[in-house]
């Protein structure tokens, strides 16, 4: 279990720091299955999860959404048959908060479970 | 409430005719509010489905979920923060399938219920 999944999300002001380099080498080691991607120049924590069958990995969603509720911050979910596509930004900050990092962390904690 | 949304999917196979022009134009005057779009040449049928936050949008994917359950016939769903982008399209064929714009609109009829 990494540290970070164990940190809660901090409430995210459009003022508060964006996750830079060397911070996010040292945060992706924590998340190593995780891609930095970008979507309209925005970077984005991104990781595919595959499962069975369209239920399973709809439950997945689920499971996912419920976390992202009680930290108070939601990702993009794409459901398809046998996977869900997982992404993480922080659009307050155009960018990457830690709470980002925080909840991918997560996201692996609930497809290990 | 279009006639599309009472017919029921069949079973697709690889050799299933597309849906092609003129049929296709046709068959979007049923679905007014979906958009052809284009994913790495594949066309699909996609809409976005706004909410008043993250839980109504996952609610509403949960009822996509069932219907194409119920139809054996899945699509993508991008569950944000009050959207939901619900795309169809049909792998077997790479294309768009009758059952596709059946499925468009019990979408619909799923967003106005």
């Amino acid at each position: 279990m990494s540290e970070l999944s164990n940190q809660a999300c901090e409430a995210c002001r459009a003022d508060a720091p964006r996750v830079e380099e060397p911070q996010r080498s040292e945060l992706m080691k924590s998340i190593p299955q995780w891609q930095l991607s970008e979507m309209e120049t925005i970077p984005q924590l991104q990781r595919v999860f595959t499962f069975k069958n369209f239920r399973q990995a709809l439950a997945f969603t689920n499971q996912v959404g419920e976390m992202a509720e009680q930290q108070g911050h939601h990702p993009a979910l794409t459901t398809e048959w046998g996977k869900v596509t997982v992404s993480w930004w922080t659009h307050k900050i155009r960018g990457l908060h830690q709470n980002d990092f925080i909840c991918a962390a997560k996201t692996d904690e609930i497809a290990g479970s």
